[in-house]
């Protein structure tokens, strides 16, 4: 058995960010498929060790987390990878990792769900994820004009927070091109030894048959 | 000039999490208005030290913070109250602050300012933020049935980030009722030594002349 084990699935950004920081720190993990489109983070079985309903959720001994920002710290901690190295900079990657979960991610995967998964045509809905998440990415975009990483000359969990969503090209219907900061920064992570497209890095859930 | 400085207005509720942390903890604080409705948090003067273009903003000697989850984070630390009294809190406390950024404030706040503040009337976009809120109250109503705060019997900067925006009665269009669970705890959370309702809590910001 693995070290650590990861529920995870291959069009989840979030499971993407955790199963990212496995792989480029180079630690012993197995991923955990799970029929989310089906609706088993939703389950009570699922909730008895998750009450979100979400995935990822990382098993590590007697460990288990969700939240992928839990998990990343969890991570940067116990491999000595991607942390911070002061209390200022832990605190500068909490900052950008909220603001990824509260409007980046958040924004981001719901539009991509809707355009590409849930192939609902362009609606009010989309209209109003569309115009947040392009802010969101002016903000970060803003952010990166003036450094190679969210929080300076290094990568750190808060890059592989932000990135979770970015890989999928094509699936959001906003071009990253469009944010030259964010499509310079999103090339220097593809370079980083060992990193993986979320689709070669993770278990295939398959979409349900109304979709 | 107080110790501590936060911008905050009246109806954010982000902000309201981190004056109501340093109001129970008795901190020497004074609030920075903000003309929010107007764009003043957008303005380069203001991005110039909050590139989020957000409220809440912490001033404390040189340290300036952004995120309502890092400002309760470092209050914590600071104040040594309403923290993580071990390494498996600390995590299971970012868990909730996390949840609560992504899913409950994130549907809910929007939720409320497109009825209550924008009044835009049910559109299909209230309809999505009413469900996925619903989804994110059901969530914490769970979590909050056998327990009488967030990770357990006591009450943590988690319940404080949660708690942001329920107090804000009759502007959300959910029911806190339907919510059993949820409603006893936001008693307790009332019931707290200082409590302060927000609008009793922080400065006026004036609606747009539009609204």
């Amino acid at each position: 058995m693995a070290e650590f084990e990861l529920t995870c699935f291959d069009r989840s950004g979030n499971s993407y960010k955790a199963a990212l920081m496995l792989e480029l720190t180079g630690c012993d993990w197995a991923p955990r498929g799970v029929d989310y489109f089906n609706g088993e983070t939703r389950t009570e079985d699922y909730r008895a060790f998750n009450v979100m309903g979400e995935a990822p959720v990382l098993f590590h001994g007697d460990t288990v987390l969700s939240q992928s920002g839990v998990i990343l710290d969890y991570l940067a901690e116990i491999t000595g990878r991607f942390g911070p190295e002061s209390p200022a900079e832990r605190r500068e990657i909490w900052r950008w990792i909220l603001f990824d979960n509260h409007k980046l991610t958040s924004y981001t995967a719901t539009l991509r769900a809707m355009r590409s998964l849930l192939k609902t045509g362009e609606t009010p809905v989309t209209e109003f994820l569309d115009k947040r998440a392009r802010g969101a990415w002016d903000v970060l975009d803003r952010q990166l004009r003036t450094r190679d990483f969210v929080i300076g000359d290094r990568p750190t969990i808060a890059d592989l927070s932000l990135c979770g969503y970015l890989f999928y090209d094509g699936e959001i219907g906003i071009e990253i091109a469009d944010f030259p900061a964010m499509a310079a920064w999103r090339e220097r992570i593809r370079a980083l030894p060992g990193w993986k497209h979320p689709y070669d890095l993770m278990p295939v859930a398959p979409l349900p048959e109304t979709a």
